[in-house]
């Protein structure tokens, strides 16, 4: 089995700034974490600040793979451009976010996505990623 | 360590009716196998169409179980008093549910419970249920 | 056949009080009087003021009743959990109202009941009870 | 007694076309079936597509008609002018519709006649005219 | 100078119903009091319940007449295309009303006419229409 | 007969100021030829660009003048305060405007002290304050 | 082949007012013109300001041409009823306007009869009639 | 005299949790001493997280109690059919809230309750209650 | 102890006019009687129909005074200004209203100045300001 | 004379993918065809995902050709730095949708760059880029 | 060079109060020290919590000084009366902030001036005004 | 000192096109005299039309820099992900705008950006970019 986890803008920051809020942990070293976790499966990584380049990879990986993670970060809120893309591929995908986004701004609590995606896991930190992954070795 | 299921309005009905979206399982037999899938785990089950009874439950199990499970049904969406119960109960809670909310009715996007909760987990059927457990055992 | 009048909050004080508005009249003795009208058909009445209880009542009869006939009175603008009782169910249920909804407060404007039910007759006093039940002999 | 009935835009195409939505029969057989039913009571029919030609037929029916029901289609929700008319009239005026309004787009979930008319029905096909009936023949 | 007023909706009603609002007088028995006041000026006087008699009239009086007063009733809420034919004439309107539109309900308070209109004028009972032609006596 | 016209906030920039749009009359000369073509009337003015002030003046003169003509300027559209205050005098008011408040910003197509007036009457020029003078002489 | 262009309210003063806007060409010369370039296809013409006599010609025609052609002027934004007849009909029907209606006041950017329509042009000054047929001498 | 007071949703957890906000005193040992503030009148209390059971609350002190005080807690924002049953009834009802619930979260700004009551008192802490039981002194 | 009352809007009018509505008493008289019940504090009593004017106080009373009584009057409702004010004196300030603004127009719904204020009391007619006095004896 | 295709995210996708939806025709070969149709016009085509490419192509392209037809896909509804880009150039740009957008989904209805381009075409499938080359051909 | 400087409601209590948001720093001193770095400019202050001293002071130094600059405070999102007096006046307006209005609650995010100041400047603490005098310097 | 300037989407056409709008002025040569003015900092600059470069230009400069200057174009008003870089970056930011947005379209007033900007300066031209410099040598 075959998973692609997409990070998107400012996400490529997580670990190495504001620790107070998101831990010491890079996303680079919880991955190493969660793929000796799941030995078996094949997790593969992508991060971007552009949309169009999210867009390019979800059509890329959205027939091959078994399943998709996507955390797209602010573009959750306003990219009908992604969601048009996660709707268009085969791949079934989960929206992931690491914190609890229905607690922050009122602009937060709206995601594009969401109706597209298979599911939606918020506010579990990093763990987000890992109940996804869950799901998927079940209902790929 | 021990957990709560607190399912609100119709979820009594899963499993024994509109058998082609929700499938034949009702939830009784769900959480059998649950509890077989985590042997070690004490897990309680409540289930009530009343929105007062709900917060009973939660505000009796909220100061000695490790997390709590809710699945509120249609009161997700316009209970002020159960987020208030929420808020004010020392147990973590995870909102979970069994449809991606987000892909029905508009009037299902919005969670009142959801920002109050640690985190939210909707669309992947059943295994919602599942999903908040994987959490909780890691993050009491 | 076999119908099912369920009445919601504070419809018990129907011609007790506010006589001036309401009649004379109590839901009892207009009920007897209906049963007399039709003396052939089988008529039972609910009333209570707790949402839950409503709920309880309709997946009770919305599985062997013929028609449900259905005054929600405050809970017709706020439950989404009575409206997801009455999708659940097989039985059709018919939504009435007393006075005419539309001419009374903006709040009162909208049903979240209506779309579920096969219909609304609001503003016709109790005799809206019985329009329903005249549907119901025809298209049961 | 004498009754009107008014049907607004595109009413006059029941039965005639969209058969597997509307059913095969159009309006003037259902009004002759209607004439049979109650054979005491003068029952009048008038159509038009112009929103004008209704306020004048409610203008001309409506000091002299024990009860008036209308159908206006379309401007139910966008006639102000017609909703002027009932209200400006002396005969008592039902308002019916075929489908379940509130059952079907967002801008047919409001009607501006409403607040004007003694009650509404709606969601009961050809029915909803006969229940109309039924009301006036106890109150006009 | 000749000045042409156009009547909406349900205002040939005037002074013949609800007499207790409007008065015993109709508008015909004003109309003639009216030119007396004004024996040099040429007063003619269109009234319709059919929105686009309407504008048929405006386009007609609309450029060979000195100016026109309209009081478009119900349609002054709802009608673009009435607005849209204001616009498209060369002679200067004014939108009169009998009634303070602004004092009743919340949908009368936005006149779609007005923005296309020299001026407007209401609450002064058929004192409205003096008014107007005041004006233009001094500004046509 | 004794009337009262009440200017509000930048109205004592008339004339002097923006010529192009509001010509080169100043109110005061206006109001000069006003009494002269009403000589019958007494006619007193004020102006203030400060809130409290115009209350202060409609209170005054609230209770013992015929008729009282107000144009708030940028009040109309904010001042809830001038609006209790119209109410509570007994003195009827007439709300003028020069320029035609609903052909401008959408802020200004809502006044808040219309419903609390006799009439309004905007977009004539300096000429809307003589035709509420017209008015107060037939009715006030 | 057999195409109806049905024109709306105003439409019909095209050419003959407001020059410096629309240009020389009245609504006839252009058709005539628009004649000549298909000579082998029969083209109708019918305009009025009357709502409801346009839905009159959309059903007349609706079940018998290969296509229609609307420009419904300002019913576009505010007729339910033409948008019901469109649906109600057979043959398809394209929304077409002189104007840019997105580049014009707010209330013109929403069209309730494109829904219904199979396609919608504008912008494109008379052109977009004639792009209209082009379309549907492909695709009728 | 004799007064009743109702607590509504998670105001039984007053003083046993949360005491950096609410201070360490239950509502038990508050009312203990108010009750010996006022010796001379009877005071009730009542308690449910149930809103249909404080609307039973309601219709059964509502025809005997000289006056009822009641903060619903959660249920005051979302509860029509409370404010019904406060609108139903006999005794006058003063509506309280231990926090200030304007400075608090958008959704608590509005009292469905409110507008049903005598008056509206919040903010005062638990001193709220008797500054409710002032004014009955006075005014029961 | 020394507390300051001020007075908005139109409330130098109580008891002068509109007796039907707020009774025969000056606020002046009330405020005689006031001061008669609680001989041991200093009651000062200011009102004004500027806006600035009641900043100004705020800011001369709220840095000495044990407590503020403000009813803005019309102000309540519009001024960013007065309820910044308050949150820039260290005075505790009380919000008081005469009538239940709730019960009144939509727009007396919201108060811009209770999120500054301790506490709100509105619908107990002149007995509002005594249980704010009630409030600050024991609480200043 | 020379014709710029743009296309945005997704478009990439046509005819490989979702081929019940879109037919079985890539872009590119209706391009040939489009090419063989109009064999002396010089058509150029460009696709991106990245809405800051479009940009820098319409910058690009928008000073030299004669007519740009772009369809932004998701971007249409969300940006306005495409919109600002038509704004800027020269060429006029012609705005085109394979579906019917006025037909989907809420947020789709509303389109960022109509206001800024000539005109709009919706709905026509592929046959949309053709009738926009047929306008261009006569007006460019 | 001649500049007025304007201040509104509550910038009067600048440095005295709430020291430790807005630092120990009076207005006056502030100013002291700016005429200091700008010695060859003439630099007037005026400071007033009324709303319309605010307009007289802008009428008063609108056509005789070479910049002005105002910070209204609350004023700058009610007052479309100090809007229209900026509008009028020939003298350029620079709208300051001394914090950042966009960062602090949702009502202070417009600003109802700024559409008629040359420009607007805010979140620099005192130095928003500094920055003012920077830009008239070079485009007075 | 370091500073960095970022330009988004179109600003790379300034001065080469519309110069009657923004003048014959290319950002290049302003930024050279720009740099003469100060020669003392260092001063680098960036344009992109592509949001996620601007994105990655932040979090490179955001670390090391004394101040960024942004003006992000069209993405201002709808771009989260660059608000969220900007949160996520230590060195502080200024927004810039060359026209005043407030004065122009309804959607250029909310700058999703400026909440996380330190301050914003808008409508002084090119002028606003030296604003944003002269306070951070003062204050970086």
């Amino acid at each position: 089995m075959k998973f692609m986890i997409i990070n998107g803008p400012n996400l490529n920051l997580l670990g190495l700034r504001e620790k107070s809020i998101y831990g010491e942990q890079t996303f680079e070293s919880y991955l190493t974490k969660l793929k000796s976790t799941y030995p078996k499966i094949e997790l593969q990584y992508y991060q971007s600040n552009i949309e169009g380049e999210l867009i390019n990879k979800l059509q890329e990986a959205g027939f091959s793979f078994d399943g998709i993670i996507i955390n797209a970060g602010g573009y959750t809120h306003t990219s009908v451009a992604i969601a048009d893309a996660i709707a268009a591929i085969k791949t079934p995908v989960i929206e992931v976010h690491i914190s609890n986004i229905h607690a922050r701004e009122e602009f937060r609590h709206q995601s594009l996505l969401a109706p597209k995606c298979r599911g939606s896991i918020s506010g579990f930190g990093l763990d987000s990623y890992r109940l996804a992954i869950e799901h998927f070795l079940i209902n790929h």
